[in-house]
């Protein structure tokens, strides 16, 4: 970690700042500050990342908006204890690190979007209109980096899933989307959008984790653009869809048909809440379900059922049938069943994304951050969905960057 | 298959006959050549193979050894009907074809080798010398060969599993091994020994699809260099290790440390009866628990089970349990099953190991086979593990070969 | 089977008479009055029955009412083929047997009903009026019985599951429903209703085994009550269902407190594709998920997935993962998976059925058969959910008959 | 628990005091005896046992034999912490108390025995004669009894699995057996015979709840008869077996006939441990596989494996997998998996059994206990292996006991 100077921090600044993943994250970045943990499953930490000026645990400052009453501390708590999914007395000895972060949390949110209409309007129902958010967000971010005096700002989208979104035409163009917004009278806008909005007005590079694909949408790839901002997404691919990456290219290259793959979600974070939802879930499930498609080349059945069953808490259990067609017309089948933290699975995902996003600000990089595809179930900018060859691709954007990093001209930035 | 001329004639001469991986094979070849079915599962005959001379169906005439009685006909009759592996009805359209094929198996074995010594000379349990039996051996294969004017003769072992082996100093040189066959005194000698010093004096292509190291000694390797014969091997990866192979990388790529992997096998086929006596059992173990350890790089606690089931018959079902830690500590874990038809998932790799062969005959190549990584448990000459990458050496191996097969000079061959 | 004379033959009359639950019974007892196979799961025929004057195999007469196109030897071939349910050559045996039992299929269902209402009959989409459906109804159970002199008629509702149904004022009287059924104006018809009154009030003994509570509404039980004929049901207890009314009562009795219990079922048959629709599934969920409450006394959260994929046919899959509480608030889980054909498990629970309803019209019961909860999801007249205390019931049931059956007085009944 | 007079204590020796199910049914019972947790899992403690005079938490003085080194917190700290099966600030709260239990923990075993010989008297590699462990033991409960003005001992075995055992002429009276332990020089002997010969000889119940058949050989038995001393046994049914007496009855009662019952067990406690050796291995699976046989009536193809695997601790994985033939020879299979935490599975037995032993001193019962058959793998005086009817007896007992309990003449007891 000698690359990285104490000069150089980073700003971390999460959307959803004391839901499970963000909370997970926190305490693990700060458990690794203070050397109580290793940073297991942070792969740019390993060899993965060596000779990259990558910011350190200690160089990472927290912020984010959060909708939800309560303290950082009770999060974690909440996690440590209830859940079971790490030890409470690391939240203990963390206390006062969490609290200090809480006090960058500020309350986030667009008050009455999405979506709203005349109606809303004139009945009062939002407190803001559209240009007004975006001004308080902008002004939240920017309000961060100068207190912290941060280098770097990247926002990280770890909010609930939204509800299944259309894309339209207001959301093709920035031009069109500004006046959308300006309008006030579309209902084509999301939370999401506007937190993506602020965040590339900022010049900050933008994670998209959550399953909302609407803060990705061609109008903000154009407004990043613009102001020199990386972003990736959506949907990090922390379990089933995990494993379906890796397994699906067995199928395909032994020509093992499959015609039917169904998949059982059960969880009881507030992730699974918020997808008991019809529509919610009618998001999550196409993107869960494309992988399979994508990655055999063919249609099979595919189904993806979720359910929220509050007493599993963060552990998700995943359960997937395939059924396949071998030689001779034979069907065969197998079956997986996952059992994982999301959070557990999430953060250290959200530490090397952070760390990536770093890298590209460093470098300059602008746009879709295509090698960070392994990350995500619809990965920004690349067809590709096979773990594999996502890893190759990773993994060749680190050695080509590696090579002008070592380079003795580069080596000032 | 334009590119197959009738005048190329491949003979395929199967060690372990009427066993259910032959049988299924034969049928399956032959159902094509009357295009009663399509190819499934043989990736050769679809774009991977693309451009290349590889054998059509009708060009393949099979032949072989078999120790057990019975004809190919009740072989194929007991997997249709008891086994319900593919249509029975299949079965009576070939019974010709099958009948036509039984001619040509004769009986192999190698009367009480191996392991023999002073005492069974002495008391006369060993019919005949090891010389005997290889001279026997080799005059099987040039007969087929000549009876039906094979351009090409590809040997594959599908034989049970042998006991477990030791390499010692007699199987490291050809002449060490020629002294050991000559003395007739050492205990070193397996069945498969005797097959692969047949073949490779025959100037055949040798595959080791059977779990029985022996057979590939780098003493039959030298052998085989000198006579111009390439091989393959060892332990074709049909079921669990394919998962296993296609699996692991994910825990690598996510620093998801495995601190567990319990795999349980039962199967009802005599391949499960052969496991069923431990010292068989151990050495097939040992092929299925080094994959996990390869890819992952380090060892995790790593147990393999196999059990015999008569009822199960060919359709074998595992249970892998995997145990993993990830951030913060956290343990988490996956299982999964697969059932799946052994004969049915062996065959179609049989057919492409052939066409291989047959592929690496016509360009004159010798030694291993390393492109074939994909299709073993424990591939000669290489120690890629992982499955897309096995697959990527594959395709890389085909590319050239596609470019000399295309280029005007090369065209005769 | 001594007790059976020829003399006294049983009508089986089917509500889905080439459906796969039909067509396997009809195979199976076919297959078994010429010797072909065992009655396997046909627990009266095994030491449960002894001494009991239960119909042969030969003994049965089939017919019923098909909506479908198409003939039985079709359908057979469909399971034993493509289904690999059977073995398809015991289908071509029996094809002179099919083609008989198919020349007692006539054309079933209420042509427009349900539910039907002034629209429909302005619009002349109905053919016939309720009473004119009942009617023809009527006329093919008496024509059945004359034909072949049965002494005994059963009729088994093995159709379709019918969308999800609210019971109403009109389904208390038997008055009230005929009011209805005469009025022609009610919505309040199901087409299960106008089948059962048909059956009641030719005093046929009735089966439940579909999905489809309506038949059994207060109306239909009070006219089986005045005809003198027993009946049974709903819904047939074959798969997952069985499991959890097996295993909850491990839970019960160890106070291992269930939390939470979901059911994911897959399946490719016509009973899956009715499913499909969310308000036929909704119909089936319920009765599928009140075992447990029932069993375990309090309610955890519970949850059932059904989805429909074509390939698996008759293969039902279902996988139920049940996590619970134990002694110092631990969770801990359990997971089954179940793989069963919902044909060739439902097929000898119909002819244990039959021939509990020949028993019954033999001993002059009326009314709710209730010792046959056993066989049921949703027991008529009993709320015992547990499996072996449901077996506790017909045991008595079947020794009380018994000493009645073999008592001198009554040995001629 | 108004019945428990303060006057009336049981006291509990634990054999294995400081093991994981020691140390848990010490935990939960304290905790309970504070009103920190309920006593869930103990159903004596619910409507089962109501109107019995059952001791309560508060009621019951721990103590035991341990041979290992450590205290019982830091057995506690180890399952509450690395084990993660009970919140480890439960240990804190209970310190002191674990610490007054510590001091009751003597150091046990039998030094060289089992089995111990001539080369080891020779030797002096025993410290202590049989006759001298005997005494020894007998001072250390009739000093425990003493020292807390006990009403009631109960020994209970929790010690690890004793290798394979096989009973012989000297097991079978006790005449034979007190000359085998007079005559020092028996191989026959093995630790739990001496632990449950003290036991006897001192009028305690004895619950052996171990995998150790020996301990309960008919000597012992004649003893505990003369004794007037109650006992039951052997191997508590936790888990993997528990299910399979609860599912085992499904299929018997369906005729879907059982071809294959697979179970895989992999555990990482120190009963794993134990069970990595061959030797003991065998005795274990003996007790495990019989359930089947017992139940179904007919012999399947059983086998039960079982690995160890420290990475999993306390926490039990099971794999099941049931291969059974339906109507037609169609064969289906079903599988589970189990995961539960051995101890926390075996703790509230273990207060149920001392609960029942307590009773059964109280009522002057001696003699095998049958009646507790349902929490036991190999239950000693009884074939039922079937959960339900286990339950059905044990409640049978209690309903006559609460007859007498509750009449006026016996109130005095």
């Amino acid at each position: 970690m000698t690359l990285s100077s104490q000069a150089s921090r980073t700003g971390v600044w999460l959307i959803g700042a004391r839901g499970a993943v963000a909370t997970t994250t926190i305490v693990g970045v700060r458990a690794a500050a203070r050397g109580l943990v290793p940073l297991r499953g942070v792969t740019t930490a390993g060899t993965r990342g060596q000779g990259l000026p990558f910011p350190a645990p200690e160089a990472m400052t927290f912020g984010g908006w959060e909708t939800r009453a309560g303290s950082l501390l009770e999060s974690a708590r909440a996690l440590g204890e209830g859940g079971r999914i790490f030890d409470p007395r690391l939240v203990e000895t963390l206390a006062s690190d969490l609290a200090m972060v809480d006090r960058e949390i500020v309350t986030g949110g667009t008050r009455g979007i999405p979506p709203f209409g005349e109606r809303e309007i004139e009945e009062g129902r939002h407190e803001e209109s559209a240009p007004e958010v975006i001004a308080r967000l902008r002004a939240d971010l920017s309000a961060f980096r100068r207190r912290h005096a941060l280098d770097k700002l990247v926002v990280v989208n770890v909010a609930s899933t939204e509800p299944a979104f259309t894309i339209g035409e207001e959301h093709l163009t920035l031009r069109a989307l500004e006046e959308t917004i300006a309008s006030q009278r579309g209902v084509a806008l999301r939370a999401s959008i506007l937190y993506a909005y602020a965040a590339a007005s900022e010049g900050a590079a933008f994670v998209n984790f959550a399953a909302s694909p609407a803060a990705l949408v061609p109008a903000i790839r154009e407004l990043a653009e613009r102001s020199g901002a990386p972003y990736m997404g959506t949907d990090g691919k922390t379990g089933e869809t995990l494993v379906k990456s890796a397994l699906a290219p067995l199928f395909r290259e032994r020509d093992l048909r499959v015609l039917s793959w169904h998949g059982s979600n059960v969880l009881g974070n507030s992730d699974g809440e918020t997808l008991d939802d019809p529509a919610v879930r009618a998001a999550k499930v196409e993107s869960k379900d494309a992988t399979v498609r994508s990655i055999l080349g063919y249609t099979p059945a595919t189904s993806v059922d979720i359910r929220y069953l509050p007493s599993l808490g963060d552990w998700k259990t995943a359960w997937d049938l395939i059924h396949f067609e071998g030689f001779l017309g034979t069907r065969m089948t197998m079956q997986f069943t996952w059992q994982g933290s999301d959070s557990i699975l999430a953060a250290p995902l959200i530490i090397d994304l952070v760390r990536l996003c770093a890298l590209a600000l460093a470098r300059g990089e602008r746009g879709p951050m295509t090698h960070a595809a392994c990350f995500f179930k619809a990965p920004v900018g690349s067809n590709e969905q096979e773990l594999s060859r996502q890893y190759a691709m990773l993994d060749q954007y680190l050695r080509r960057a590696r090579v002008v990093a070592v380079s003795p001209r580069k080596a000032a930035s």
